[in-house]
């Protein structure tokens, strides 16, 4: 047990050594993989890499053998090809297999970062503005053509690849910022902006994207809207479905919903809005979005520590919420296996010199550093004092908040490390949070999948996400996707979350992953009601098939 | 200009009298004009007592003539009396003029507190669970029957009474708080619950409720969702459409959606509950909620201040949210015009010695009372440096925190002493936000209608509101609802917003009073989009009829 003066030591000496995968660079690394159009959406992101292209993954209609084509589209003739290359020209309509004179490879856009979901899109359509998707959408409803929105298709559910050969309707040429009013801190801009690059833009304001997330170097604003993204500061700036204040979309009849309010309060009819928050581009492509950008904060300050128990991080939460209070911006759950898989990935030096059965990293942020670095302060002498947390290091530049946020951020990249890994984003209410780890892990354990050797398909079962969320993500690294481990996982994770009125999807989404699940977390009446909004927008069922609901 | 140790000075004396009417005693008053029943919903709250009983308020079936009782409904019988009366018990169905014992005083639930709509219903439920409001709604939909969802009755825009003989279902019987998670701060209770009750019982608890109101004794939080309630600290907690985590509310053919999820985060499709949120009781009633309830701050601070121009007040709201960021909790505007009718009314202390053409009312809340206080201090410190306020005053206990307030609080009260008020809520960009009051108060003038004595109608036209939501309330105070006036107002009121693409409804709903004019602030297309999802859920239109879009 460290003394309340050993950790005043630690904070002094803040041990933290600055590592070779600065947050800022694993952010990037998907990027090199799909060339511009692939990266993750969430924490969630950084996945090894492979050996092969994308040409070696297998098939969805392959690995999902009971979805089939519904013969109710149609297919891609030359003439729906010719429509689409006279209206966008010939540059913004990707092609392959349909016509002979076609070179452009179209691989990037069927298959998703993670090389689990591949598609036969024969066509990828890049429109410029609002009016070319309405043009387009409308042509696709007319002639029962399907469409796959996709924005940088960085997701983790198969919502944004293909299943067939659906059209994949690309945003990333709609990349233009439109507005920001720095007094109300209001910013309109084109769905296909990068996240990444609108807060920079926004930081030179001295503003905030309301959302930050791992994969922001390469997704998109309209796609983290369409999922309805979480990420790491949720805590703090709450949902998109609070943010946004507006958004512009397209319907499959081509309809414009001009929906792009700049006002923080506007009572003057349903806020039909929301639906394509989370809607997954199943009732229409979302073209821009209107969102309130706090300003940014001056100081930052971040720590980490170790913890003995579960019970002791769910302390140290409640005394972080009511000692941090309005500063605190973030507050993660890692747990040991967690950190042990990073560390024997990237051999980086751990933070903390002693192992301990959890890890957990706060941000603050707020206007004024002193005021800041005392409350944390106290908030670390007291729970150190009462034994809550172990030890601790708080960072002492952005090097070190880079170093400590490594450990959280790089914890999915790492467990890909040896083939593959089984990801589930769940929300639990947070008393009974890790048991399911516990519950999972003796599974394995039980059923003889997890080992140090080949033979074992089971690397490790882990446990970490955004505590302040109630947000779990439950991660299973594998040395290949084994079936016998998938029997194990499933249905009894989606029963264990159904049974607690949890949430099989927090902050990923539906997508085709999770579909056939939805029943876990939502009545059949939800589901009966659901449908009949996707029937009133998209009565074709030409947008996104196969997927969400 | 006062100088810096003036205010110094100021600040330390703290000039505040304690005052009659505090914030607690004007939130009150309108409870004992009408019983029970009604309130105000918003810090528009309370209206001056008049004299008369409701019996002497026009209908508004004769104030509205063109307004038609819709044929299609069912007159009410005794065969239908019989059947709520035999569900819900006699005492839970209010009856007057359909059978002979009827002694019921039914008059509370026909006209709203501010005397402008009256209705003609003879029937009000009151039902006891959210399974007898399905009973009930399934039965009115099959036998046509028209019906007002009433919570507290303390609307602006008279959506919540009937306008012929539609059924009143009040909500004032489903009023228990189901659970409350200290961990997470997730609260779940009935509709029917009355907000002031909540966030006394949250209080406890070292939780608040995340809306603040003027009616907050007597609205229901039910009410406040489904009118998208705004209110005092939107500023700092944000929408109900991010804070209200799920919903559970009766379809008009008796469906039970249970969608009342506890998690802050839940991607598992549409996300419904959003369309009950300001749907103002048109596709069904809400019964229940979960909402998220942050931490109590410990420390409140309070500061009103003069300024010459409403350009310094945009300066100062700037400085503000840059120097004060994470702990503003409000940012209120007063006119001179506002505080002049206040003080005539009242004849109340000022809170400064000078008259200025605007005050301004800032509330911090945070968990350090030592760094708030230094941080207001340097604030304070810097705009009077900078003569971007000109005079101010902190409050130095609570008491006097009630007083500042009730400048701010009070003014609806006191703009309906002279016998009634034009009321408009509207979100307007922040730089244009006053021009309005000054080109309104400038044709009133032109028109020869304001003056000090009888034979003019308007006593003043006063702006005042949410500054921090660029919400403005723009009031004209009259002596008569006289024609003259509102044919200057209307529709040069709302013209004016919409060429700016404003709301004509920030924070009080569209009701009976603006559904004639949400096209100044939504597009045909986006009507047709909502008329759509009416007819979805409601196809029969029994729900709150003649009323919304």
């Amino acid at each position: 047990m460290a003394s309340r003066s050993q950790f005043a030591l630690a904070l002094r000496r803040a041990r933290i050594e600055s590592m070779p995968h600065t947050r800022a660079s694993l952010r990037r690394l998907p990027q090199k993989r799909w060339q511009s159009t692939t990266d993750t959406e969430e924490t969630e992101g950084v996945a090894k890499e492979t050996a092969g292209t994308s040409k070696t993954v297998k098939f969805t209609s392959e690995t999902y053998p009971s979805i089939k084509r519904d013969s109710k589209f149609a297919q891609i003739t030359e003439e729906h090809v010719t429509f689409f290359r006279d209206l966008l020209g010939a540059q913004s309509a990707v092609i392959d297999g349909v016509t002979k004179d076609a070179t452009d490879d179209i691989e990037p856009f069927n298959g998703d970062w993670m090389r689990k979901y591949r598609g036969h899109t024969k066509l990828v359509l890049k429109p410029g503005s609002t009016e070319e998707v309405g043009k387009l959408l409308k042509y696709c409803n007319d002639n029962m053509l399907a469409v796959v929105p996709q924005g940088g298709n960085s997701g983790l559910v198969g919502g944004s690849v293909p299943v067939f050969d659906e059209i994949v309707m690309n945003m990333s040429r709609m990349n233009q910022i439109r507005s920001f009013d720095k007094v109300s801190g209001t910013l309109v801009a084109d769905a296909g902006c990068i996240l990444e690059v609108v807060d920079n833009y926004l930081a030179e304001k001295g503003h905030i994207f309301p959302l930050d997330l791992g994969a922001k170097g390469s997704c998109q604003i309209g796609g983290n809207v369409a999922t309805n993204a979480g990420g790491l500061r949720l805590l703090r700036y709450g949902s998109l479905h609070g943010n946004v204040l507006g958004i512009e979309a397209v319907l499959p009849d081509g309809t414009i919903v001009d929906d792009l309010s700049k006002l923080r309060k506007n009572n003057t009819g349903y806020d039909l809005k929301q639906l394509f928050i989370g809607g997954e581009g199943t009732i229409g492509i979302i073209t821009g979005i209107s969102i309130l950008c706090p300003q940014r904060s001056k100081a930052i300050n971040v720590a980490f520590f170790g913890l003995e128990s579960y019970e002791k991080v769910q302390q140290a939460f409640l005394e972080a919420k009511g000692q941090l209070s309005e500063i605190l911006s973030a507050f993660e759950l890692m747990d040991s296996s967690s950190q042990d898989l990073v560390f024997s990935v990237t051999k980086n030096k751990r933070p903390l010199e002693g192992k301990y059965p959890f890890y957990c990293l706060i941000e603050t942020s707020g206007s004024n550093s002193d005021h800041d670095t005392e409350k944390l302060e106290k908030f670390l002498e007291n729970v150190m004092e009462n034994e809550i947390v172990l030890d601790g290091v708080v960072a002492q530049d952005e090097t070190q908040i880079r170093a400590l946020w490594s450990w959280r951020e790089g914890v999915p990249e790492c467990l890909g490390h040896w083939g593959g890994v089984f990801k589930y984003d769940l929300s639990i209410p947070i008393s009974e949070l890790y048991l399911l780890v516990e519950e999972t892990k003796q599974k394995i354990v039980e059923a003889g999948l997890l080992g140090d050797t080949p033979d074992h398909p089971v690397v490790d079962v882990v446990g970490y996400g955004h505590m302040g969320d109630s947000n779990l993500h439950l991660n299973v690294a594998v040395r290949s996707y084994d079936k016998r481990v998938e029997k194990v996982l499933e249905p009894f994770v989606y029963e264990w979350v159904g049974k607690r009125n949890g949430s099989i999807s927090a902050e990923h989404g539906l997508g085709l992953a999770k579909k056939n699940y939805i029943g876990y977390s939502r009545s059949d009446t939800m589901i009966r009601l659901m449908k009949q909004i996707k029937d009133l927008y998209d009565p074709n069922g030409i947008m996104n098939p196969y997927k969400y609901i």
